[in-house]
């Protein structure tokens, strides 16, 4: 069974240079793609299109890959709207909110996380993604922290093991003996249940060796390193992520300019995250800087209730516009092929044969709707090749 | 026939001090709303509502009054995506963009005008605006000034001649001719088809003479003014609208000591709009010092191709937070009550007896969450209790 689309006036991108207007979102126009079993087998002008079992046309509205979400937290319970409202009149945000979740998400049953996380995969499924990582870091226990990833499991592929979010309540004054926890059993524990390791490598939260004894040991364990470094200041976390190989390093907020050069020699995606810019009001990660040298820069929600409570990319890739130097094709590059080379996945994130039918359609006829036309919700349809349970 | 609704667990937002929590949004919990032929016919605690016909839970979702928009420009055609990119490259907004506009206006069909606007109406709509306002200015001829509010009077009665926001290009050099044809023909057509004259009062637009002299023409005629003033820079706009007691005063993104002294003298409330500092990357205006002064504060999301492509009241809300020195409560208050105050309606902007059962119903248990949340439609379920053709 094949179906082919047609987009009439509206834009058709695939992220293939190869294709449409030569640019690197490879921009077609009266275009036609042809699905098979939920993967793309043609792509090209209308006129040239193989025949199809079926046809539909979409109206001239622009048709986008599905958004990858490289960075999320969602399994967690309660939320933190009166400490959101005590920074917005002027408190700075301090990691320690962290407990505050954990304290919640420990008491809930784990129907309520799964009913709470299944409730952010709609979310973002309206909103367009269409691929999602999913991390722990609410639980840190052993117990709770594998469930966490047991929960996310049932939902995405992409599960990262984040014992090492920060030092819970009941270890405090004992850190050693918490990431002794953290990179023995508890990792013994959630490796089953995970893809990737990850470390909140900052200030208030964990350093460089911790993180290095934490992202090695679950290496050790068959999982692949990314991390959080560089969003409360600078420090040597990005450049330790680009050592490891890790598969990307998260937030960037402040790079020195080792870190760029480090990144730019390096195979390390860097992730932004402007949502926390945003609820957070700190300042604007450089990312003309990181663009320009040449880094490869993926967007992501950071979904999570204490420093980013948004599901929406479409809300990144106008904050990446407005405030980070992004040009809007940037911003949907780095929210598309940028978030599947964080995630290292080759079959999403283009509109190409071979990768899987996963795109939004758009309530307009060109992707720059999506910054142009902030807040507005703009995808009208969300397809998916393969559908996860959301 | 009644209806109850109980809001369990989620606030309800009254607007009215002497409920629930005395603050001046007058927030219940566990509290009852009852609704006869589309008013609010009694608000408070559940165990203390009166019997009514049919009863609804609404299953701990906030509820708060249906937004106002006071600020919009939503008859036109075409759109401005690309200068929208070519400014985020670095070009700074010049109010000749509009001409773009005016052009693409004038050779549309009528057909065409009531489509788009249908479709932004029914945006607005499900982002939980139950009551707009809607400007002309895209015509700039008696012809097109008229046939463009002819178009909005089918969905608003809230409609606004401003065939004073720039002089067309066929009047280049000759703007004295303008401001008689616009005070002149153009007011004696358009008249019967609005309820307020407006003008863009700024620089490159009209100055503080001409604004004069086409408000006191639309006065004469019956119409109630309301004015375009401190966008691109200070000057004796906002002053104007307070003396010719103006309902609304609107931008104000300069103002001087001078201003906020006028305001907070005067009737006239000071409008604010974030998507227009959002998307042209202005400074932000100093809410802060309007709404300590006491001056009456609305929010609206001036709505148009140019300056604010959105439609969302959520997303301004959250802008305003965020960038403007407003707390949650008092964006709240400004879209509703103050956008009411901005129209003179006392028929909506709150849920007491007497009011219209205008009301949103959120996928959220507070009204803090539309600052914590950006970016996503939380806007579950909107009521109007006199519902408007969109
Ligand atoms: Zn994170
Ligand atoms: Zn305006």
């Amino acid at each position: 069974m094949t179906t082919v689309l047609h987009t009439g006036i509206g834009e058709l991108v695939t992220n293939d240079p190869a294709q449409g207007d030569g640019s690197r979102l490879g921009v077609l126009t009266d275009a036609a793609l042809v699905v098979e079993d939920g993967s793309v087998v043609w792509v090209g002008e209308r006129r040239a299109a193989p025949a199809a079992d079926e046809r539909r046309d979409l109206g001239g509205s622009a048709v986008v890959p599905g958004f990858v979400d490289s960075h999320a937290h969602l399994v967690f319970a309660g939320d933190r709207a009166e400490e959101f409202a005590a920074r917005m009149s002027g408190q700075p945000y301090a990691a320690g909110g962290i407990a505050t979740t954990v304290a919640a998400t420990r008491q809930a049953g784990d129907a309520t996380l799964a009913h709470g996380l299944a409730r952010l995969a709609r979310e973002m499924r309206r909103g367009g993604i269409t691929t999602f990582e999913c991390k722990s870091g609410y639980g840190l226990s052993v117990e709770h922290e594998a469930r966490s990833l047991a929960v996310a499991a049932k939902l995405t592929p992409e599960t990262t093991f984040l014992g090492a979010h920060v030092v819970p309540p009941e270890y405090r004054g004992r850190r050693e003996e918490y990431v002794e926890l953290v990179a023995g059993p508890m990792l013994a524990a959630c490796a089953p249940l995970a893809r990737w390791v990850d470390v909140f490598c900052d200030r208030g939260a964990f350093d460089v060796d911790e993180a290095r004894t934490v992202l090695a040991a679950g290496m050790a364990a068959g999982l692949v390193p990314r991390l959080h470094a560089g969003q409360l200041g600078p420090g040597p976390g990005i450049r330790l992520a680009v050592e490891l190989g890790a598969a990307s390093v998260d937030h960037c907020t402040y790079t020195t300019d080792a870190d760029v050069e480090a990144l730019a020699a390096g195979t390390t995606v860097a992730t932004l995250l402007p949502g926390v810019e945003f609820s957070t009001r700190s300042p604007w990660p450089d990312a003309r800087r990181l663009l320009d040298a040449g880094v490869t820069v993926a967007l992501a929600t950071d979904c999570n209730p204490g420093t980013s409570y948004t599901s929406s990319m479409a809300f990144c890739i106008a904050l990446a516009v407005r405030d980070m130097g992004f040009t809007p094709a940037e911003a949907l590059w780095s929210a598309t092929a940028g978030g599947a080379a964080a995630l290292r996945r080759t079959d999403v994130g283009r509109l190409t044969p071979g990768h899987r039918a996963d795109f939004a359609v758009l309530d307009a006829p060109s992707y720059l709707h999506l910054a142009y036309r902030p807040g507005v919700p703009l995808v009208r349809e969300v397809v998916t090749g393969t559908q996860h349970a959301s």
